[in-house]
């Protein structure tokens, strides 16, 4: 459990992404976002931007390097989650990065999913293209009307009417819905309310063309809708999907939940990471540009003291995620939740923190569109909701560590 | 200085502002918002805006409520900041409330400064006009190329030539500047870099429409620009005012701050403890009504400890501000200025904690456009800079406290 | 409620009492704990001990400095809660002070519940002899076994017998009652383990030379004992008093310590915050005295934002305990429970920081015996469950927040 | 760097020391401790104390377990750093395990100086009974007069005069010196101050009885004063050392301290971990076992939330130990500073806040000598001031990393 190294064997792979970063994502980053800006419909690609992704896609597979994030699948580089958390820091740094390599949330935990429940109807129809890159998927659980921190509040319903599962609900910040190459919904729904508390809920593939499915709007962060993959608000007015659109079985929502939840987790914490590095880089640089009173920022008040305490809580978090992706690894996701749990609580909170006090070492231009670090900020303040808010897991782990003690 | 109690004279006054604001100002916010949002042109105000606020101006007019915020002068109703402050309060209940009662920044500094400083002509040309409410100002102090906790730092330089000062340099996150009706900036400008430092610079009248002013762009705060108001980004290119536009005298810029910025850092923390109320008021009323493993999430974990430390802070935080006031009155603006700093040192900062609370008992929503929570915490921390950032009032309050036992 | 200051009638009891402390109980101070050092048994008082404390008592009885501490009783000075509190932090400044003016805890409470609710038997044989300062007292609640932040958790009982109370059970961190000069305990039992659970409890008078009252030890607080005051661990074995002993009647222990518990804590407070001046104190002389790197340790790194974070925070305490003692001026004890709460929640955790960052600021040290800073932390720590945790006053203030908006 | 897993060959070794400490620590741990109080000298040991120590001393040389703590020496057992650190969280549990294994403070650090710096004469005459286990020694760094932060505030002078250091000076807080075993001393001195900053102190053996040598009390740390070993207040009167008795070199003071300082800091950041564990398991096995309003405390309010948090800054803590250690086995003391001083400025205060949180959860007992909470917080609040305060730490950490970013 402590080691915490790279392994050798995937070294290689490491270097040849870090390459493919360089050689063909760098590159294309500044065009995408400017063609993003002027479009007429917000909510559509440019068709240059398609052409960008598709040519980095394209090379990305030709080297090989692609679908590596399943551990140890047949269909994927069999990397462990230890090493391809070493390889998520990377992507981190360049936002088009993880989706040229096919291994971008949330298609990444709706491919293992198939991939590890899947019919071989289901796989065919829908983890092909997903594995091949041509189609998107979205992940529709959070709703508007339930607090998300209980995972059994879920309202939006299916039940079985001739052969066929009627959904009806609703839910938001449903990431990567507004993308118009989005085709397909792994969506939670209640199917047994009489069951006991933990078999009421599955989960079904919804074809996000299904009549009755409605996308109401993007829903913000911070006042950014990040368009057009989006954070949607969708409703289900009686949407009606085949029977064999359920996954695993009904009741067994929960179930393939915990498949899922585990490596999404580290993939988003190890990013989280290279966030707070690139904070942490912005604010020496720029406190050690600006002079006040005669020094530079750096050396007034509490400056350094604010980055010695940055490194060290980064230098502690980097270490946390790799020994919750090694607890995976060696436990299994199910025995390795609480690890995951620990660094889900403790990682954006932490990383938000450093971003706010390179935004104060910068001053107003710390919160204006001349840095990044607003955007980072909203988007670490978000991740403290995505996958469950804090409080729950620090539940977790807290009964976890009762536990051990027999007292819970 | 523990008598924090509003006068019995100015609670009439209060009274008619809190009858105003219900009659006057709450049935046309919505509206006046909508209007803002599908305009054509986004810098510009909608005719039926213009028509709402002005019909809210008239009638306060026509019921004396204009210009009470000038404490003790000839112009205004005589108030004291202590009763300034308990109305203030009033104020940061509704955005628009403020400007039909021509009290808002950053007029309102803009002119106690002219009726304290300014010459009879610069009071007939700027002063009348503002006292009316027929035009708006700035106030162009921050630089984009220096750090502003140091107040000595100023690029934009002006020196005379051929009996006008000819000013050159940058200036940003000027609020106000983006609003058609602003005619007139005060700006500071550095006229004699050899003098002491106390002594180099100087605030110059310059009329926005002159030559050489350039109107970058808007700046953004966490992705919003306030349009039509702004917070923009202005270069002077050669810009020429005549040497009579000078305020007080060349070198004096730093006097005329000490007259300007004591009240309105208190209005500024007053309408930032009106936040933290509406906060703490919205989370509980969410917490209170959402259920989470079997019970209302206010009765889940911490969340009833957040409350109690945010009513605590909150109480503070108003005791605070009333002293602060208080001192005004009571030592002048240059001997309360520790009492100044100490607020503006606490209270934003508090308040963004007390938001970021409220948006985590929201859960995702409190980050969306559902709630205003994403803006008001926008705003606060927008406030830990205006007027120099909190380090720099730290900095003041504990020279202050070091002098009293002879150790700085 | 926002007219803190003193009031001009108390003022000069104010100057009186500064006076007597200058004249009468600085100069015996030090004597006084030299004294108790060196003597053979540490759970008595040397003669000398007693003589100085009599001599500076008679002192304040000649100046009719004495049992102020009564608010608008017929045998104290009529003194409100408000006045009291600025009197309170003078005395917080001398250990000894409050004794000589017979206004020190716990007597001031037991005092002011046997003058609310005492028979003419109970005043004439306690509450005489305590107004006298002849005798002094405990108060008897809090016990080893149970959870001291539910009130309702009194494991210590007593039932009628022929006549007599019959007691068993168990207390800790009794205050006082080490002292010699102890005579009499107020004891809170549990007499009606069958009524609602706010009548279950009652107070009786317990002297403490009652056979069956058996002192075990003395409580340590971070190593300290406080001998000969002590903080006692007593055991009641079938410890019999009078049916008379009963204060109010039986079942009303709830009712009685509403009386008691505002203007006590209100008191801690105060003097808890003349702790933190004094620490703020040392901390500027300390880091305005000792240079390291060159500089004065003021003006390395954050120290001087320690500082002024450490005088706003002791100023917002100030206003609030002021207010707080309003409130019950103005509103009565129960209504300004929360009020109390919320000061009692607030003061002694921010107290103890300031004092933690004093020692940081002296090195060792600070937590040497050569300054008073590891002892003041250990009083404030402890002030940190007298009275109740901090956990019960925040919840106390948390509910009643929920309950303006129905939420509780 | 991230394999920090013990090594294979280093586990025989570990599971010995469990065993010794199960078979000879563990049994005699209270006898020797209730010996320790009743004693008439407080400063000596009883003679069975010694006997027990004696005891355990014999049976650990007999199964070989002596003096590993030596990383890499020809006299010790080869550890590496990492392994060590494994063991010495074995050892934190029992005060009483480093010595009976020879490992324990200061002795390491002075012994691992002498093998590596010492001359064949000092290593025969002091080094040989330290290995021994025949004598005991203390460092005298610290100095009463001087703000520790800055190690080159050295006021404590040595000059050579006939062939002999003539010492003159103060130094507090000198650990271990209380002992009546302890005969030699590690005396930082100043012999050039003339030279550069850092080439002015050098370090000097001093044998404890020499004349001059005063030893004027035992410091305390929040009233306990460890006796007999001490923290002991010592004067230097003239002492008279001979020459051969420096270490190194004159003005090698600096160079010597690097040697020392990184194995000792991150044994006592170990340790640490160790009590931060025994906190949390306290604290939970007191909140699991007390009720309150009808629930355990471990169900109340942020309880669990606490214990969450603790668990992953213990986990998070260990990591960053482990690494430094790792640190220091593969780039050598000097380079790993920086990670030293990271753990250094991190563990301590965590482990005092984890302390805190578990003295709360058990009420007023956690104060008392009914735990060892309060003395285990004393311990960890010492520590922060032990080899530099935490802001030198911080200061070393936040200059590496803004000279990586050439900001320095």
């Amino acid at each position: 459990m402590f080691n915490l190294a790279m392994s050798e064997e995937a070294r290689p792979l490491l270097y040849a992404v870090q390459k493919h970063i360089q050689e063909n994502v760098a590159p294309i980053t500044e065009e995408f976002y400017a063609l993003n800006e002027g479009k007429e419909d917000r909510w559509s690609w440019h068709p240059r931007q398609l052409e960008l992704l598709e040519g980095a896609k394209t090379k990305a597979k030709e080297s090989g390097l692609w679908n590596f994030f399943l551990p140890d699948a047949e269909t994927g580089a069999g990397l462990s989650n230890l090493d391809y958390a070493y390889i998520a820091s990377e992507l981190g740094k360049y936002s088009l990065a993880s989706e040229t390599l096919n291994c971008s949330a949330p298609d990444t935990g709706n491919m293992e999913v198939l991939e590890r429940v899947g019919t071989p109807e289901q796989k065919e129809k829908w983890l092909k293209p997903l594995l091949n890159g041509e189609i998107r998927s979205a992940y529709a659980m959070t709703e508007p009307g339930e607090a998300s921190s209980d995972a059994k509040n879920i309202s939006t319903t299916a039940h079985l009417e001739n052969g066929e599962w009627v959904i009806n609900g609703e839910k938001y910040y449903i990431s990567g819905a507004g993308d118009p190459r989005c085709k397909i919904m792994i969506t939670m729904v209640k199917t047994s309310p009489d069951a006991p508390a933990s078999k009421q809920q599955s989960q079904i593939l919804v074809p996000i063309d299904t009549p009755g499915v409605e996308i109401i709007e993007g829903m913000q962060v911070f006042g950014e809708d990040h368009a057009p993959r989006g954070h949607m608000h969708l409703k289900f007015n009686n949407v009606r999907v085949p029977e064999e659109n359920m996954l695993l079985g009904e009741g067994r929502g929960f179930e393939i939940s915990q498949v899922r939840l585990g490596p999404g987790r580290i993939h988003h914490c190890m990013r989280s990471i290279g966030q707070a590095e690139k904070a942490l880089e912005l604010m020496i640089k720029r406190a050690g540009s600006r002079t006040a009173f005669g020094k530079t920022i750096l050396k007034l008040g509490k400056n350094l003291e604010v980055i010695s305490r940055a490194r060290i809580e980064i230098d502690a978090m980097r270490l946390m995620v790799l020994q919750a992706a090694k607890a995976m690894d060696v436990l299994g996701n199910r025995e390795a939740r609480v690890y995951v749990s620990a660094v889900k609580a403790m990682v954006p909170e932490k990383v938000c923190l450093i971003i706010d006090q390179a935004i104060q070492m910068h001053g107003a231009t710390g919160l204006s569109h001349w840095t990044p670090l607003a955007g980072m900020y909203a988007n670490q303040r978000h991740l403290r909701f995505a996958d469950g808010p804090d409080e729950v897991h620090h539940m977790v782990v807290g009964r976890a560590e009762a536990q051990k003690h027999g007292a819970w």
